[in-house]
């Protein structure tokens, strides 16, 4: 037998920029950007598809973008700005997948060229899974227009749709180009949206800064009414958390089973899956952290009153910490308890559950003990049917 | 304006094992490599998918397979071994990549199982573009039943299929876990499939080795005939020379436009594609490589004995150098030359093809002077209307 050894390493880099009013004249950001992108002698392309729910929000903005690329040299805008629906149905969408192939094809979107999505966590994972699957990967620069897609999905490097109501079933893991934070953005978004991003700040706090947790602890009252100094500061720093979580804990592309940045997310998963994405994706990490946290410290893992600020904290924030699906039905498991399988699954390898040891410190476990489980369940029902 | 600075590497490497009979009892390196992933405490499963070629010509394969993996600890065969067609139109069949998708999400391949695909490359890519997008990414071994499969398409790092009739379209960068080329399977191979195969050997000696190139005249007999060990010599220094391109010129997932291992294929694609793929990928490359071999002579960049001596190889390895569609139809280009743009927007970038200096040396030009063009059609076929 002979045998030849293959290895090489991938190089990714990109920069997240923070500003306001991104397509104004004066802006220089996204401009300085695509500058550095010119290639002598040939002319690329952008594509920009934008988020319905941002544009009705926003309606003048097609025709600022437009303005916008018309002066930067060496690209050019390869259509009117392509307008999609927003939330959570667009991955469920086959058709509008195969549509967005046929964009890129029609407009004769290379491999150098880039496509540029603008919306919410939902439309930068359909337009980043399509980019990222045309011709084995075209460039995608993101605009996250919500306040989870700034914080969390946005700067991380997956994309995902859903598949015969499977959660990302089908996705890549594919960096951007770069991308651009507008905080402008946010000040158009449904206040239910808003608090729904800061679950992920929480969690993120949970697992890694026990300084960012007491600062959202100080700063919850103005973050859950819809302050936006306040969660500009929110909004870096939990991309500054996640960013440093995915580039410096030696596995971005998730090859291992270790997860922490989907603490609370098992049965948050199955909980959207079971209504109907009609719990939003916070608002269910919400749920599934509380049920984490007072779990842990049935366990003895985690300080009970570090359980009760943290569940406190999310009723603070008004982000549900319940929910009926989450009770044993007839004696039987729950529905959402039956998801762990699911959620081993999508993950792969062994099961691995992130819980925590104390606010800002994660650790992980192979099993759950779904008596007990229930049993934080039914703690945090009679909390909450009492508070 | 603040900025957050993303920058990762991703280690990838496998190991291409040469064997002969991988499935015997005796046979120890998939076993051996298996053995190397075990995780404790936990099953992992393999899923095989089997071209129906391969299995027509080797119908005690699948027991063979069953028997084999049966006693692999660690290691679960998660079904029988699943049947799908071969050749080319299966990349052009949505509803088997999604049968694909649903067959993973079924058998609960997760991102630590293996999906292991036995084909020619048509099946290794649409096998390969499932696996890697399904839970974004389910880890994969190649076993390449084919000449160009074993010594080319199975042994890189790319995955596709077509849409809409363009070669393909949809596709994406993703490592195999490990690779295994067992000649025996060779042997079952019709004769022109055989033979195409070659074509990438060719190729591949023109733009990297000379020697390669001088071995290639001198076995050019045995090899058009069908003799095995010369075959196992070929592939094994194919494969090589392709690896080494791919994990040694710094741009594994072509992220540049400089595509040298695409020497012959712009107008190999368009060839294909207008022949419905009855011309095989390698049959159309070898037309490719005649064309722009006696193009770049007639530029007087390659010596016209070189371009000579790479046509008449060709043609002893009773490989096509012509076809009637290079030809220009009532003065207008014909329809190939017209492909030279398609091909610009596959890779992407500015239009960057490679031509031979020299036989083992290969450069790049950014444009293709058509008139020219036309002469090197009308030379080869004068050449080929004498033969
Ligand atoms: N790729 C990842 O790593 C990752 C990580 C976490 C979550 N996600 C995914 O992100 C998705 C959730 O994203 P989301 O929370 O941003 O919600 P969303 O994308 O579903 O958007 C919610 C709603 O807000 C609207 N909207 C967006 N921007 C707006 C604005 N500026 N003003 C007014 N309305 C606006 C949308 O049209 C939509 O109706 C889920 O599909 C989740 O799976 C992905
Ligand atoms: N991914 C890449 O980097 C890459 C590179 C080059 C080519 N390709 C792709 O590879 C495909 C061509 O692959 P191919 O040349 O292997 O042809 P193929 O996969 O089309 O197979 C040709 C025929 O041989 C049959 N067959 C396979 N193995 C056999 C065996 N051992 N005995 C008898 N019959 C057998 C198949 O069923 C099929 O009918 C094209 O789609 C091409 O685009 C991919
Ligand atoms: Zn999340
Ligand atoms: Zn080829």
């Amino acid at each position: 037998m002979q045998q030849l050894q293959q290895s090489f390493s991938v190089n990714y880099s990109y920069g997240v920029f923070f500003t306001k009013h991104l397509f104004e004249l004066t802006n220089p950001y996204l401009r300085d950007f695509l500058a550095s992108q010119v290639a002598p002698g040939y002319t690329k392309k952008i594509l920009v598809i934008a988020d319905e729910g941002v544009i009705s929000k926003h309606p003048a903005l097609p025709e600022q973008i437009e303005t916008y690329c018309a002066i930067i040299s060496g690209f050019q805008l390869a259509a009117p700005v392509i307008i999609i629906p927003g939330g959570e149905s667009v991955k469920n969408d086959e058709a509008l997948f195969y549509k967005l192939a046929d964009t890129i094809d029609q407009y004769g979107i290379d491999r150098h060229s880039f496509v540029i999505a603008i919306g919410g966590g939902a439309v930068l994972d359909l337009v980043g899974f399509a980019a990222a699957v045309s011709h084995r990967g075209v460039r995608h620069i993101r605009i996250p227009t919500t306040v989870l897609s700034q914080n969390d999905s946005g700067v991380g490097v997956k994309n995902g749709i859903n598949y015969k109501g499977k959660k990302n079933f089908l996705g890549t893991f594919a960096p951007p180009a770069a991308v651009f934070n507008d905080s402008h953005f946010l000040t158009t978004l449904d206040i239910e949206d808003w608090r729904s991003g800061i679950a992920e700040a929480v969690k993120v706090a949970l697992i890694k800064d026990a300084s960012f947790f007491d600062w959202l602890e100080m700063n919850a009252l103005p973050l859950a009414e819809g302050n936006l100094p306040a969660m500009e500061t929110l909004v870096y720093r939990c991309a500054e958390l996640h960013m440093q979580h995915i580039g410096g804990a030696g596995d971005p592309f998730e090859s291992g089973s270790s997860r922490p940045l989907d603490f609370g997310h098992w049965s948050a998963h199955k909980l959207e899956q079971l209504t109907n994405f009609s719990l939003r994706h916070g608002e269910a990490v919400s749920i599934g952290m509380a049920v984490d946290s007072v779990y842990a410290s049935l366990l003895g893992m985690l300080d009970s009153t570090a359980a009760s600020r943290i569940v406190r904290l999310l009723e603070q924030l008004q982000l549900p910490v319940y929910h009926p699906l989450l009770e044993m039905q007839d004696g039987m498991p729950s529905a959402v308890i039956k998801g762990l399988q699911e959620f081993r699954e999508h993950l792969g390898g062994r099961l691995t559950i992130c819980l925590l040891k104390a606010i800002g410190q994660a650790t992980e476990v192979h099993e759950m003990d779904v008596a007990l489980l229930n049993k934080a369940v039914e703690n945090i029902k009679s909390r909450y049917a009492n508070s």
